[in-house]
């Protein structure tokens, strides 16, 4: 047996991710992907080959154990075709979703179905090596708890908040989490979980791969994802595929500059679009608000508070209908919007998602923003775009870390960028 | 014969654009189009086909008169291989880019080589009829020219400087040519050259191909081309395919607001990038700095030429070393440089070129985007980055639309969107 063979039940031999295919192997791996279970003559369809090559191909991952026979298909006149799917056997992926307050891991099978999963407050300012050590005693309950063991987790997808190198996978000058620069999460994880095949990603890029994966969004060709929370960062989706850009860190939105005269950002520049509307800004302008006698009901909570306030007390004011609290909600929805019209007449993307825990400050944001959109984007690039609030949610990082994980499962022999 | 046949000698019935190709047809006119001159082994090698389904495939392709045996490879040990190549007796490209002052054409081979050329001033103001009537006998004289036939031209690449609906192939609300809207250019060539396939584009997505087909530019994944003239454009290269967005206009940054406070533009909005940067813009304010007396050299410009100043006139002061003229030169290169800063966050490209009328005056303005982009963009999104000026210049506009018009010469059967 070689070691690219499904485990044996007696002697346990475990795969090891990424598995390696032919670059036959991986079409049909890839019309899998598309179409959930496949029949055989769907696959020769899709590939162009004939009945006999593609028996072949399918029969030779069936025998290395990678995919099985699922049930029968409906027939179109003759045998009902037998369908095809993934060997569930096979493995199972974890997705890490990261946030700077919070952490969220989910087990998932081999087609990226959520098996189990687990959430909990974290600090991301504490060091890598305890919060990412509380990741791995987690995974390691949920393999528990499932009946499997670390070995059979082939894919560990991980979405941190801050700015990363791609193709080394660590974080570079992350500004919430400056003990990670460079810090290798990769071999952390490969360290307890020896099968599994690690990527790193940030927040936004896997919330965008979730919101692709959530079904609404799965036929769109170029759409934008906007998280809006303690930073502000963009999920770009150019031809289906996220664009990571040439040093993997596209999507930095945050620090585009938005009145060069306005406050120092914690990147040193003037005026971010992140120092301005995002969480801290907001909450510091609420202050602002209360101290100067703009507002009694921020002034009672700020008091009440201990002299400070959250966003999250923002956000209460706003429900309340508190006019000061709408008014900087306005404010950071149109300095947002202003910046994505710019966006928009140079990406033309048909549709934004916004996310992050500011965008659940509900409509007054929305409204502000797309506003702001309309009125500085072109007209051919806003007639069939549509700005709504993020589809899957809070679900769409856990989600779209099991789609990078599963991603980079498969690759094809002497090609390790041909990804399946 | 069928009518996808290469014309015969004596009764001549001619190839029809596009040329429909089996999905395996489609592999190995690609792997001939990556790499120009390959033989049957290199195919074998990059499809992972075997032997015989190479030579099957190869075969019919020579059949059809769509490629050719071109002499030897070199050895590696056995016989020498073979090479094929396209059939360059299939037909031939057109190139055409309208500027908004000049009008190019070049007929190309089928591997995209240019035979003949030729450009004359234009004025895009005048009716469509009129203009691309007068390139129709452009393209005539150039066929009678290398004695072919109008029905040899296969595929005709157009260029425009407006924004393109690019399904359509029309100009939408375009701001330098009002008449041009919807009108149907690829029908107006149709009724002139039977079998061409025509594709129209905007100016710098076709400059952003040119720059690709260059050579400099082959091997990079994610950059931009900035046209600065009369407008400013933007094409955008992402993972190596124009990316033109959802409605087809992408890289429209002259809308792009740098001023909220600034001067109305053309498209209604204040403080757009082009109403304050471009052409017009700079002879504007060359003509406020001779009035208020900042400069004799710009004041006798405009009085020998009429009371007006030309963009081209800021240029000679320029050289002239004359002060107030650099420093609207510098203005510009900030704001465009401003505006490129917040793209590099979002895009995070690995190159930029900058191209366009205005581009040609020279360093200062160069130096002035490079600053305000490396004073503004990220430190990680700018480690790499390098801006510079077009390396094809004014040919990457006519190099492009025969790369537009390559790109749809050949689509494979049943799914007009593959293209090869």
């Amino acid at each position: 047996m070689t070691q690219n063979t499904a485990p044996a039940s007696t002697k346990q031999k475990y795969l090891k991710a990424p598995v390696m295919l032919s670059k036959s192997e991986a079409e049909v791996v890839r019309a899998l992907r598309g179409n959930g279970q496949t029949s055989r003559v769907d696959i020769a369809h899709m590939t162009g080959w004939s009945r006999a090559k593609t028996s072949q191909v399918v029969n030779a991952l069936i025998e290395k154990g990678y995919l099985v026979q699922v049930g029968e298909g409906i027939s179109k006149g003759g045998r009902k075709p037998r369908l095809l799917s993934f060997n569930k056997q096979l493995g199972y992926i974890i997705g890490i979703d990261i946030g700077a307050t919070s952490l969220e891991i989910a087990l998932a099978d081999i087609n990226g179905s959520i098996l189990r999963r687990v959430s909990e407050p974290a600090d991301v300012r504490l060091p890598p090596e305890e919060l990412l050590g509380r990741c791995s005693m987690l995974i390691l309950e949920l393999t528990v708890a499932h009946g499997i063991r670390p070995e059979q987790i082939l894919g560990i997808g991980v979405g941190v908040p801050g700015p990363v190198d791609f193709t080394r996978g660590v974080l570079v000058a992350p500004p919430l989490m400056p003990d990670w620069e460079n810090y290798p999460i990769r071999n952390f994880f490969k360290e307890t979980f020896l099968s599994a095949f690690v990527v790193v990603d940030n927040d936004v890029n896997i919330m965008a791969l979730g919101e692709q994966r959530s079904g609404f969004a799965a036929n769109l060709d170029h759409f934008l994802v906007i998280k809006i929370g303690t930073g502000i960062g963009c999920g770009i989706m150019a031809g289906r595929k996220i664009h990571r850009g040439s040093d993997g860190c596209a999507g930095d939105i945050g620090h585009i500059c938005v009145d060069k005269q306005g406050p120092i950002c914690r990147c040193g520049n003037q005026g971010c679009l992140e120092a301005m509307a995002a969480g801290p800004a907001i909450a510091e302008k609420a202050m602002q608000a209360a101290s100067d006698g703009k507002s009694e009901f921020l002034l009672k909570l700020m008091e009440s508070n201990g002299g400070v306030l959250t966003p999250e007390n923002v956000n209460t004011a706003c429900r309340e209908g508190d006019e000061a609290a709408l008014e900087i909600i306005r404010a950071s929805g149109q300095m947002i919007g202003d910046v994505l019209a710019g966006l928009v007449n140079f990406f033309n993307p048909s549709h934004i998602f916004i996310g992050g825990g500011i965008a659940n400050f509900g409509n007054h944001l929305l409204i502000a923003i797309k506003r702001a959109v309309l009125r500085r984007s072109l007209p051919l690039a806003t007639t069939n775009l549509t700005i709504s609030f993020s589809r899957t949610g809070s679900n769409a990082g856990v989600i779209g870390a099991i789609m990078l994980a599963l991603e980079y499962l498969f690759v094809v022999k002497d090609d390790p960028y041909y990804l399946v």
